[in-house]
């Protein structure tokens, strides 16, 4: 019962019979002059459109990466040297390690970086970013819908202000792409990570929205791919199967909505079973598939392992950080106590989640929760 | 008839076989806690010794990437970054572009590289790097098996001169993995990189080996894989998959013999049969795979297309700088005359590449030669 989503998805069959051609028959180099590795060019040139149309972008715009991690380093340090003069840069209070640590990273370099609060749910304070903006602003980066709590931002908004101070937005993307639709003319977005493997392509592929006029630096030096922006042999196969994972997502419809109301149903069944628990994120923009509860009085690993033993998969924080003892950051940002935080537990939903999942899910919390509390240390 | 195995190979069916149960079934996130996280971790553990044990290192000593191109740029960066007081590098005149980019951009940051020379053959100058080697030195970065002209270098001698003076020696070993035996303490190799998709792994893997104690700054910074030295999702299928093309590799102990073979059958077929042409690179210390060879008075690419069109693929320089016009840096290097360089022919044989394979070559590649010189505006 893998209810850890947001983490990783297994990879959709159909995407993997789409990538199978990629490896041992149409394998070229699409840098090659010959046949085998133009048409291996011209099948990621494809996905590049594929891509681009998802998010109302032009081809050119798009530029393949080898994971959601490195567009958003590629991103931060990217700019920063791009724009040399502009030293300063805000990040939301929720952001995934990635650009926290690319910004912890460059501010060892002489930059400015601020965090902008978010309120309880999550949203970032729009006021914070209008008063914090300046000439010196290289970049605003927020989280689209954040990968611990769900919350979606007002992605529009932010575009909005940032397009009137004249400082480039930028939105981590990963776990909303495929979940929300995303345009990112409408909603004023400059540049834009996005992923394969959160919607069940291969690890491996993932991309950068550069919008056309804005320079950027590689982080990648070498023989010119990607426009000259991002060198390394490109990754056809797992390129050709995000590709593939867009197009099921687009003929899909109502996945969303039926994966929406088995979130909807966990949350409301913990919340009505289990005493002392709250729901974090926000209850109305969230992404379809996140469930993030805190339980007091019980601490969240432990129970993780125990319901492991149930053979359910979930997680605390985010999949990254899980192997560290500290209190999520984003936890704490919305404004939880530590013990608060550490109660916590993430099941995130995905495409082969079933309402038989969910009840099973529901009978055997209630019991671990309950065993959990009769051994804490906590007072009841 | 795919003679361009130095671009990049096919993935081998077991490969592809071995990758398989990862895409679906552990398909965790190794940062999981939960039993399907901490499977795909013991898979990749496992892929570590596996790499580790075949070029004599720790396991604790190779860090995985994304490709060579990104072991190359980190090892360069990342070493910059922890040793910021030594600005001085030194690679050889025949490196890889993202050896050569890297260093450039380094260069605009106040580093001095100085270009190690080559002799006609490929070698480089053991004296040179003596010479030049001193207390502001960084690192020495040479190409272990040369990706165009096939020489390999004498890796333990420029181990041994490394090691006296005291600097650390890189050597990007994606083209000689799995076709020279690799040994990292004997030859005294400080930093190696290898690569999965040029020995029938897939693309998307690669690794950098970093003897212990060597300190090292991520160029991916974020949820802290990789010991904290190479953030990002870990890329488990595609570890797998090299875990699995190294262990094939293993196995097949008389195939570089087979290849080598119909290597010095094609290299000897051409010179006998073709005037005016010459083998480029060494003749006895050269990658089994590699043919190399100038047709005066011609220009390669014209010829690479029309060989193209009679189903031989090959190559002009490597696959990445294929699309440019300028001459290969390589051929250059070695004292070729620009009209040289650009008569050139790469052939790359492989596990699939057949006696018959080579006939054909022989017979269709002195037809080509000929119509084309007899288009050529050079002087006959």
């Amino acid at each position: 019962m893998y209810l850890d989503y947001a983490a990783t998805t297994p990879v959709d069959p159909r995407v993997i019979k789409a990538m199978m051609p990629y490896y041992g028959q149409i394998f070229g180099n699409t840098m090659s002059l010959h046949q085998m590795g133009m048409k291996t060019a011209a099948a990621v040139e494809k996905v590049r459109k594929v891509v681009a149309d998802f998010i109302g972008a032009q081809p050119e715009e798009i530029i393949f990466t080898g994971s959601a991690t490195e567009s958003n380093n590629m991103v931060l340090k990217g700019l920063a040297e791009a724009y040399p003069d502009k030293k300063k840069i805000l990040i939301s209070a929720i952001e995934h390690d990635c650009i926290v640590e690319s910004t912890k990273w460059l501010s060892n370099k002489g930059y400015i970086v601020k965090k902008i609060p978010v309120d309880r749910e999550g949203f970032v304070n729009l006021d914070f970013i209008k008063k914090e903006m300046d000439e010196d602003t290289l970049v605003v980066s927020v989280i689209h819908g954040n990968n611990e709590i769900g919350t979606i931002q007002d992605i529009g908004a932010i575009g909005k202000v940032c397009l009137e101070k004249g400082v480039y937005f930028h939105t981590d993307a990963a776990q909303s792409l495929g979940k929300v639709k995303i345009d990112v003319e409408k909603e004023m977005i400059d540049l834009l990570t996005g992923s394969s493997h959160k919607i069940y392509g291969p690890k491996g592929a993932a991309f950068l929205y550069v919008k056309k006029g804005i320079k950027i630096t590689p982080l990648l030096h070498g023989g010119g791919h990607e426009n000259g922006l991002r060198s390394s042999t490109v990754n056809a196969p797992a390129i050709v199967g995000m590709g593939k994972a867009i197009e099921i997502i687009k003929k899909s419809q109502d996945e969303n909505q039926k994966i929406k109301k088995l979130r909807d149903k966990l949350i409301d069944g913990i919340l009505k079973t289990i005493p002392d628990c709250f729901l974090n994120g926000s209850k109305d923009n969230r992404l379809v598939n996140n469930v993030n509860i805190s339980f007091k009085r019980v601490e969240g690993e432990g129970m993780l392992l125990e319901l492991d033993g149930y053979n359910i998969s979930c997680s605390t924080g985010s999949a990254c950080s899980s192997r560290m003892l500290e209190p999520s950051a984003v936890l704490l940002a919305i404004g939880l106590k530590a013990e608060e935080a550490h109660g916590s537990l993430r099941f995130s939903l995905g495409r082969w989640t079933t309402d038989e999942d969910i009840d099973y899910v529901l009978k055997v919390l209630p019991l671990v929760v309950n065993r959990f509390r009769k051994m804490s240390p906590f007072k009841n």
